[in-house]
């Protein structure tokens, strides 16, 4: 894309400071690969926004957004005052919807100085991608309650996978599977114990593994797989899953290397008929929100990976290298989670300036 | 119980190799505690009768088991043979549901000897309880497929929850965390994402923790909860989770002490009204199966939960006692998973000696 258009949304909490780090990564690099890069900023999809409008966007935020290449987002949610459900349901959940988002891709990579929980792991030893249905799935909007507030109350809520849904993003893991040396595949299933579903599924990805004859495809249930994360993370190399496997393994993947403030995540519509989302995988967190402490990393990693999908990889490889080499460097420059001592916007800094 | 009868089920693969291990320390605990308990041995609900009878379970092992005080269980499920699901769901599954063991209790602690994958953990730094849900949720028989064989297929099951599901094993678990010195409860949650059934836990949660004022409660969406259980694994007293979630973290937590093979498990009818079932958390692992390399403590531990349940706590303690004996003894006694050169037999001797 020439001179992209990106629409900014910082959202609640953290995201509102680590957001201009990610922006004075973003501005380096423009700079240095003339790229063009224009960004304008919107206050809906937060909390702040609700409490003002009671919504959490405006009416047309679908025609305003459409205006852009791509939407850099940092976090939303402040439970304290709005439930989960309704703000990530009037926002992050509309956009992957609205702008069919259907691929969530998270690299999981250990990194020179992020302390690991693992043992005896070291940097270069994990490094795979989680491909995560974003769409469909476990997420759906159809259900409810019945005989409320008496003895027989229950509530029910469907898990809707379709044809459509389930090939197209079993076929961009094994595209991305294809692309890469070691030409591997790992499916998340559940098939011994939601078995509806999950064998629909399984049956899904063996009827893909077949037009994809050089790569090789194995599949895990998703408690042995979790374990697996934490015993042999080495072993992964793609690993697709289903919108809430792929939510619980991208987030514990992160953590096998040692935090989640560091990852990454893109909201992609591969096709390109609507804008794609970059943003941190960690939240708001309100608890350390005020103290500038936030670690930068996750919302400067999110804006490499938009420079990829923008068409300028030169630079995202600038971007993601200026965050390995600032890391490398060690502990003074780092945010305290990572044994240091800078601010937010120090940390920032250190990265734009090594770009 | 009063010279309890005891149904034994050894399943498949390495069940059949653990479960000798598992009568051999029981035997020795019912001797030097004069218990009285018995063992009868069922060939059913393993793919072996399926072979044989075209169904996994004669059609009155209902009453058949109904006969026994609990249900002493080994492993079932060989893929090659017959899909899981038909295997799973005509056994065990059978059984949680038909005998309402609504509560799968499962022990997550670091043990000596046993090496743990996660840096700087030692004995006695993890030692908590996963409470699963048992017999509803994510695991529903409710749901089907559609428009088959075209581009517009697809497939939807229910998760159900349900009032009296939900609140009883809240119960459980609120009962069991105020017996603990920590008294603390983490609920499982992710009602940012599937925003109908959680939403419903939540709210349950919350009313039950009122009945339970000294309890310290807190929750976590699911994604972040398993990161923590890698990150912070010291955190947690009692973590009550739906049926899936549950699952996942009873794998997840073991693995994170070091291997899932010494996990064992209790599916629960806590009213006595029908047996309740004790066994490993591992699986058949057909691909170890035939080398008598399978470690036993999984199953003998759940001998020890066995005697727990049934009123001799002092039995169960000396079991579990000679299980921590033996694997603090090292490496020569023990199997080769944990580092050592032993057989199945020669640990199950070596725990069955040290009782
Ligand atoms: C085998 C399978 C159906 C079962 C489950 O998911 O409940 C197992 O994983 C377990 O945890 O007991
Ligand atoms: C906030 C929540 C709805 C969201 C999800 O579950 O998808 C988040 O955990 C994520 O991974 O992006």
């Amino acid at each position: 894309v020439l001179n992209p258009k990106i629409a900014v949304i910082a959202g609640d909490g953290i995201g509102k400071e680590v957001m201009p780090e990610g922006i004075r990564a973003l501005e380096a690099a423009n700079k240095k690969f003339n790229i063009g890069m224009q960004f304008d900023h919107f206050d809906f999809a937060s909390c702040d926004y609700y409490l003002k409008h009671g919504k959490m966007m405006p009416d047309n935020w679908f025609e305003t957004l459409m205006q852009y290449d791509a939407i850099f987002f940092g976090a939303v949610g402040m439970p304290e005052i709005l439930p989960d459900h309704i703000s990530l349901w009037g926002s992050l959940i509309q956009f992957r919807r609205g702008f069919d988002q259907y691929v969530n891709l998270r690299p999981v990579r250990l990194l020179p100085g992020v302390p690991c929980p693992l043992a005896n792991r070291k940097p270069g030893d994990i490094d795979f991608f989680v491909v995560r249905e974003n769409t469909e799935g476990e997420y759906s909007s159809v259900g409810g309650k019945m005989f409320p507030d008496t003895d027989r109350e229950f509530v029910i809520q469907e898990s809707v996978f379709t044809r459509h849904g389930v090939d197209r993003i079993l076929k961009y893991a094994y595209d991305l599977a294809q692309s890469r040396p070691k030409k591997h595949l790992t499916s998340a299933t559940k098939s011994n114990g939601i078995a509806i579903t999950m064998p629909y599924w399984d049956e899904r990805v063996e009827a893909m593994a077949k037009q994809y004859g050089d790569v090789k495809s194995d599949k895990y249930h998703i408690d042995i797989l979790t374990a697996q994360f934490v015993m042999n993370p080495d072993r992964f190399d793609v690993v697709v899953a289903s919108n809430l496997f792929g939510d619980i393994l991208s987030d514990l993947g992160p953590a096998c290397t040692g935090t989640i403030a560091v990852a990454p995540s893109g909201s992609i519509n591969p096709e390109g008929k609507f804008p794609s989302l970059f943003e941190p995988v960690h939240g708001s967190a309100p608890d350390i929100y005020g103290k500038m402490i936030a670690n930068p990393i996750g919302q400067i990693w999110s804006g490499s990976m938009m420079l990829d999908h923008l068409g300028y990889p030169e630079a995202g490889l600038a971007v993601f290298t200026a965050i390995e080499k600032v890391l490398a460097a060690g502990k003074t420059a780092l945010t305290p989670d990572l044994g240091g001592t800078a601010k937010t916007d120090d940390l920032g800094k250190a990265i734009a300036a090594a770009i």
